[in-house]
């Protein structure tokens, strides 16, 4: 299928007089700016990453980047926003939410170990370099974690429904939520530091883990996507 | 019964020549310290905190906080360093490696959400400051996960190993205990914003997430520790 190529009737005609299509390289410029700011908070961690280098990965001026993005700690704030934002999507997106629930629970956490796999400097950012580096950027990190447990919790809150759940049980998803994206952000720094582990493996221990139970997998008894 | 006040000859009797009796006070007034420097980053956070306040709580002068326990950053370090290790001996106490896996696992989590529930201060130091307010100090927080997830990992592989668990899974349990680390500090963090909720509900809540599995708790099979 040939790809349906819409034009609108004389926006794409360039007129001195219209102005507006001006706007339109501060977009590309802003990415480029993230982009570079991403990989240089990735590598170098929020203190010791300098607007020199940023400017210079980008190719873009100084001047430019506090114009558009403001100082470096906005930078990273906004590097933690676009991020977050790419993250949540990815996850929504993996989940098909007609399938059993179990189905869900796995597509979600596989669609969160391979955003990481696939944007490991994202989640330096996002993560790690929060933990290990430190910067002041709280209001970002405890935005984007409630997000993810609202998240998960809604996922849970349907499974809780769907299987006439109790009402102390589902106050009590909330707090699972926490514990499952505590779960995931753990088990997602612990294999940037084991890349030789394939992203289904570590996505089927971490399923196993929070589906089956210890319980079970001590008995022997595991989960398995290939079942269903 | 009476406690017994051994006194070994001449060193009660502070004598002119016997300066070693000074050096006493240094570990009391490192503790001074310690315990002033927690109250201060917990209440304000690594980076507002100051060392005119830490030594105005702890009563020692500046000077001599930084002779004994160095800059503000050496200081924070000190503080990880002391909480962590007092976390880690209240968990490794609490559990009796006689009893079944089960309520091993249960004996430990609550040890932890004990230690949390009980100081709540060392707990802001140790974990949310880091994440929210952040700080130069990656070594010790990542040595402080670590020697928690290895903890963990021999408790599981404890666990393994006495249930004859293969070799993969064993090479799991690793992987899992991340999970299980990030699972708590990840419930721990949401139980500071909940405190109404009881200790042992938040431990039931993580311990049957982690031990039945969603699985299990969706068909309404609960774990509870008052069945065995």
């Amino acid at each position: 299928m040939a790809i349906c190529h819409k034009r609108h009737g004389g926006v794409d005609a360039v007129s001195v007089e219209d102005r507006r299509v001006k706007r339109l390289p501060r977009e590309v410029r802003e990415k480029q700016i993230l982009d570079a700011a991403v990989r240089v908070f990735s590598e170098h961690g929020y203190h010791e990453a300098s607007m020199d280098e940023v400017s210079e990965v980008a190719g873009v001026s100084k001047p430019m980047i506090y114009a558009y993005l403001g100082s470096k700690e906005d930078l990273f704030a906004a590097c933690i926003r676009r991020e977050a934002g790419l993250l949540l999507e990815a996850i929504v997106a993996g989940v098909d939410a007609t399938v059993a629930p179990d189905m869900q629970l796995w597509m979600g956490l596989k669609a969160f170990f391979e955003f990481v796999g696939g944007n490991k400097q994202s989640w330096r950012v996002l993560h790690r370099q929060v933990i290990s580096q430190g910067g002041p950027f709280s209001d970002e990190v405890l935005a984007m974690r409630s997000r993810a447990i609202t998240l998960v919790d809604a996922l849970l809150v349907g499974v809780a429904t769907k299987r006439g759940m109790d009402e102390h049980a589902q106050k009590s998803t909330e707090a699972m939520s926490a514990a499952l994206v505590g779960a995931s952000e753990s088990l997602a720094d612990w294999w940037l530091d084991h890349p030789a582990v394939p992203t289904r493996t570590v996505v089927a221990w971490l399923m196993n883990l929070v589906w089956m139970g210890f319980g079970d997998l001590v008995e022997g008894n595991v989960w398995s996507p290939a079942e269903h």
